[in-house]
């Protein structure tokens, strides 16, 4: 196998990993979406904290901000890109994110996401992950209301 | 040369690199600054918009956060962490950043970064970067008084 094609493979197989662990997000299933992350995960979130250290942490956090969400969940990634070694790699997306209001309605803006992940035991593992929001510096609020 | 020795070089040569860019920043040196970056690098800055794409629009885009910063900038690397493959690698820090006021006194914030490195032409490059500070759901302000 030539080096671009275990390339493919791996980035087909994290593209999996991702597409898996977001349909787990949108379904606020929490033993799939932590089914994604090495229990030694660091990571940066878009709200609350400066940083969640390891899986039970992150769990916690990810318990929370389901509960926060009471209608469907809205966790539309786009713009994919993924660079993949033979066991280190990195991606990052825009994901539409939000909720659907009880008028029905759909509230949702653009966030901004790394991951990086390690390969262990044969299986891709995200180890860090980066959400956030921009936000401006005049008033310091985050800017929800972007599109790409 | 094994495996592990050829890692830890890497690694040596991506914590000199991060090193030598944030001695930049601190320099508000932009030249210096953007010498660490690929032409095509994306980035998702803490401040004004989803994301800069290529060196060109992200060169801009700090000359503005420059002239923000009238006195010296404060920008200290915490807690740096590094995986490194043979031509892919990803870290993280948290970085204390801020100015000195016309008082003397320090206004500084941390904030989280993740980067993203390729190896091209023996030279590691960052190809991606994440920079962001969390925001209180409730209020949508930016949290820029967290201590790790």
């Amino acid at each position: 196998m030539t080096m671009t094609a275990t390339r493919t493979d791996e980035t087909v197989q994290i593209r999996s990993l991702i597409e898996d662990w977001a349909e787990a997000v949108r379904a606020c299933d929490l033993d799939r979406i932590m089914a994604a992350y090495a229990p030694d995960v660091l990571a940066y979130d878009a709200i609350a904290k400066l940083q969640f250290k390891g899986a039970q942490a992150y769990r916690e956090h990810w318990q929370a901000c389901a509960a926060m969400c009471p209608g469907p969940m809205i966790f539309e990634v786009h713009d994919l890109a993924i660079e993949a070694g033979e066991d280190i790699a990195f991606g990052h997306y825009l994901v539409r994110c939000g909720a659907v209001g009880e008028d029905g309605k759909q509230d949702t803006g653009y966030m901004r996401a790394t991951f990086c992940c390690r390969k262990r035991g044969g299986r891709w593992l995200i180890v860090h992950e980066h959400f956030s929001a921009p936000f401006d510096p005049e008033s310091g609020k985050a800017l929800l209301r972007l599109e790409p």
